[in-house]
Formats: structure tokens, C-alpha cells, sequence
């Protein structure tokens, strides 16, 4: 597994990072962001707690890079902080058949496609869940046993559909406006028949409302926080679907409704502090 | 004066804002964002504190509103933030004829043009020194006896030189990487020859460190933060001329060389905290 540098600057200390790597998962090549806190010059051997971060619809690793708000906590707190991209993309790689947002490039849903001619290169859920984990402890100062996640939207539908099915690679779990209950709302009915086909019972491994119905269990507690002026929350998040699910399975989510915030990232680096902190604490 | 509101959204309590409006200064439309930080929601007769911030070379508003990481501690400062773009723009506004990205367009280096094409439009030194505080002050809870400046680069070259020509109306001054020298640097040498002429007597007043040795002085102490990894800081930006001419006119700078530091986002939002602070504690 080699990476090519594609940038690397000074940042709050550490470092901000950008590599891109031949993806065995999507069989593309692939970039992600990565900033490595300064705590990581200590020693040779330093194993430092980082946390995924799975960006939403029409992002690439560079939107929470760029806009995100997190390099001077992490820096503080000693946290790695990954962003991968959403989708894999380049030659080859098929999109959407009318170039919609929401689905195809930039819309992988984290998801391992089963339907032509996705499941050639749509293996998101492989290349988050195994290879990135395995890529980044054997590249920077990071403990593997100390990994959470979090993401936004259908970053935050990653997050919580991958921290529910492997809670021992992802110890800790947070989302910011995630589609939860993908089963439920337009967006999740496009991509998972797309993706998975039209057996509603394949989407329930990809659907976190589902998940926590059929048993599976985070590492811990989850913390979501949700805008109340996002224009997608009635139609699209639906983050209640999930809140009586987790309550129904005594699962310790905490749901904070923010008035005023909407969908962008205004809201999420508003938070992103709080979210740095509450998995700090628990890795 | 009338602005057209572009966008509004929720950020760190307060609220991030985008403007247009029609400018008398350069006869085009100009677009600005503005934080408002949440004091401003205590009372209906709020004069807040404000600071500009002027930036660099190829931007507009929205590189530093996106990466600048500013309205948290704007936030809990209570200070608000104005970040305008650089030049004007749209049908008939001459740039650059070879399209470079050091003269015309996003390149205005906040002047105000006399040579023809560029004397039409290119008037951004009136633009910042008299429309926008006049235009703030009228629309946003802003106190125009506390308004301070600062930017990157060419717009560091912007801040030094409005802040130590008008220090009446810019009563604190900071800039990350500027342009202390344009009268002998490349960058310098293109800009004023094409918007000023060929008469070098003439740019003085558009040179920080000739406004200096000319008698210029700023309302207080002026703060500089530069990075030694940055690519022009040997041929562009030269801080060291400016800091031989404060000492010798007993003009009180701090001038930081901060080791490791690139031109780009990440070396100015790591030492964002110190410039707000900087300007809070003056304002």
C-alpha cells in the first residue's frame, strides 16, 4: 500500500496532509486528507486516538478539509483527523445516468454495490470499514485500537451504519444531520435500489434505524446534532425514526435539536468542537 | 445604499451573511460577507467593535470565509468580521490582457487606477477606506469609532496601507504575509506600473514601508505573522524592509517569523486567534 504526497502544509502546530493511493477496495485511485496534530512529533513510536470523518452528497475529502473548523482542537486534544472521499471516481467509474447529485459520483453512500455497473467500483463500505483503517495505522502515528467516526448527512448515515455493524474498529460515534433511517426517505430509496437492488431486505444492513432494530449495537453512546432550520430534516434526516429505535433498544443517543442551524457548514464547524471533545473522551 | 442579501446562515451563535450592492466606487456591483456575532442580538442599539479583513491575490470573499476559521472567537469577542472581495468584477471591468493571475481581476491591490483601461473600475482604495465603513456602519450593529484592518498578502499590503494612511478611521492593524514593499518587488512593479503609471514617486503612497519613511504613522501597534516555508517571502514579500523602516521611524511592530509556515489558509487560520485578539484588546 503506497500513497503519493499530493500536498503538505503546517497547520495549528501539526501538519495537514493529502495523499492519494491505488484503492484495492474500489480498484480506483484514491485521496483522502489527513492532519496529524503536532503531539505526533513526541516520539518515534507515538500511537495517537484519531477519528474518521465521511463527508455527504457532492463532497469530495476537500469540503471538511477546507471548511470544517477541527485542526486547532485536534491539535489540542492529540487527535488524528482522516476525510476520505465519498465516491470512488475517474476512468471508468460510472455516474449517475443523468448526472444527479445524489446519486452515482459523490454519492457512494458507503455502500458495497451489488448492481451493474456500479458494483465494479462502488465498494465504499470495504474501503471505509477495512482498507483505510489497515492504510492510515500502518502510515501515521496512530493507535488502530483507538479509531471513532463521525460525517455528515450521508456521511453521517456512513458513520452510523458502519460504527453499528463494527463497533470493534470504530470505538467511538458521532454524526451532524445524518440520514438515518435511509429505508424511509427519497434519498435512501435512489441510492440503496440502485446500489443494492430492490429486495428492501438487502438495505436493512445499510440503514442505521434498521441496524439498531435488528440488534446491532455501537461501542458506546452516540452523539447527533441536527439543525432545525436544515431544509432536509422533515423529508430527507428524519433523526426521530432513529431516537425511538435507540430508545426502544436502550441504545445511549444524544440527540441535540439546534434551533436555527441549517444543512451546511456553518452548523458543522459550529459543533465540531463538541464532537472532537466527546470522542477525545472516549478513545 | 442598498444591499441585496446573497446568503444568510447560522454560524457559532451568530450569523454569516453574503451582500451584494451597487458600489459608487468602482460603478460595479461588489459582493462582502459579514459575521455578525451574537452580541449584536442583545440589543436593538448594539455598536459592536469590527475588523476587515482584505485578502490576497486570485481570491474573493469566500476564501477566507470558508477557510479563515474566524467566527468562533469573533463569536465570544463580540467583534464583527468584513471580508470584501479584491477587485471589481463583471461586463466591462478590464483585467489582466494575458489573463495572469497578479493584475486585473482579483488583483485590484487597492489602489485607485489612473491609467486607462483600469481607472474606470479599479478604484478599490476609495472602495475600502470610505464606501464600506460608511455601508457597514449604516446596516450592521457596528461602532464606526472601532473599526480595525487586516488581510493576506496583497491584502496584508492593503491593511498596512490604509491602515497607516487613514489611522482616523482603521484603529488597530494587523496582516498575515503581506506585501510590505511593492515598490521593490515584482509583484509591486506590475501592479502599480499598471494601475499608477510608471512614475515611481507616485506609488510611494501605495508602499507601506515608503509610507513609513514618508511620516505615515498607524493609531497604535501593528502586529505581522509570517511563515518561513513560504514560497515568496524572498522575492514578494520581503518583511524585513518593513521592520527596518518601523524601527527606524519608532513605529512599534511585532513582527513574527513563524517557522515551518506556508502562504496558504492553514498558516493564516492558526494565527487568526492571535490577529482577533490583537485587534479585540485595541478596538
Amino acid at each position: 500500500m503506497t500513497l503519493e504526497t499530493v500536498s503538505t502544509s503546517k497547520a495549528h502546530g501539526g501538519t495537514l496532509e493529502v495523499y492519494k493511493h491505488a484503492s484495492a477496495a474500489t480498484g480506483t485511485e484514491m485521496t483522502f486528507s489527513v492532519f496529524v496534530p503536532p503531539q505526533a512529533q513526541v516520539g518515534e513510536g507515538a500511537k495517537l486516538p484519531m477519528l474518521f470523518y465521511l463527508s455527504g452528497l457532492t463532497c469530495t475529502h476537500a469540503n471538511v478539509t477546507d471548511k470544517g473548523e477541527y485542526r486547532r482542537l485536534c491539535a489540542e486534544l492529540g487527535l488524528v483527523f482522516v476525510a476520505p472521499d465519498t465516491s470512488p471516481r475517474g476512468e471508468g467509474v460510472a455516474d449517475d445516468p443523468a448526472g444527479a447529485y445524489d446519486f452515482g459520483l459523490g454519492a457512494g453512500f458507503y455502500v458495497n454495490a451489488t448492481q451493474a455497473p456500479f458494483a465494479a467500483h462502488y465498494r465504499m463500505w470495504d474501503y471505509i470499514a477495512q482498507e483505510l483503517p489497515a492504510l492510515v495505522a500502518a502510515h501515521f502515528p496512530v493507535d488502530p485500537a483507538r479509531m471513532g467516526i463521525t460525517g455528515h448527512s450521508m456521511g453521517g448515515h456512513g458513520a452510523l451504519t458502519l460504527g453499528l455493524t463494527f463497533p470493534e474498529t470504530f470505538k467511538s460515534l458521532s454524526a451532524f444531520a445524518p440520514i438515518v433511517a435511509p429505508g424511509q426517505v427519497p434519498w435512501g430509496h435512489k441510492a440503496l435500489g440502485g446500489y443494492l437492488g430492490e429486495d428492501k431486505a438487502l438495505w436493512r444492513a445499510h440503514d442505521a434505524t434498521a441496524l439498531v432494530e435488528d440488534g446491532k449495537r455501537p461501542a458506546g453512546a452516540i452523539l447527533i446534532d441536527q439543525g432545525e432550520a436544515d431544509s432536509f430534516l422533515a423529508e430527507q434526516l428524519r433523526p426521530h425514526l432513529f431516537a425511538q429505535a435507540c430508545e426502544k433498544a436502550g441504545v445511549d443517543l444524544t440527540l441535540r435539536m439546534q434551533p436555527g442551524y441549517d444543512h451546511s457548514y456553518n452548523f458543522i464547524s459550529t459543533f465540531m468542537d463538541d464532537h472532537l471533545r466527546w470522542h477525545a473522551e472516549r478513545l
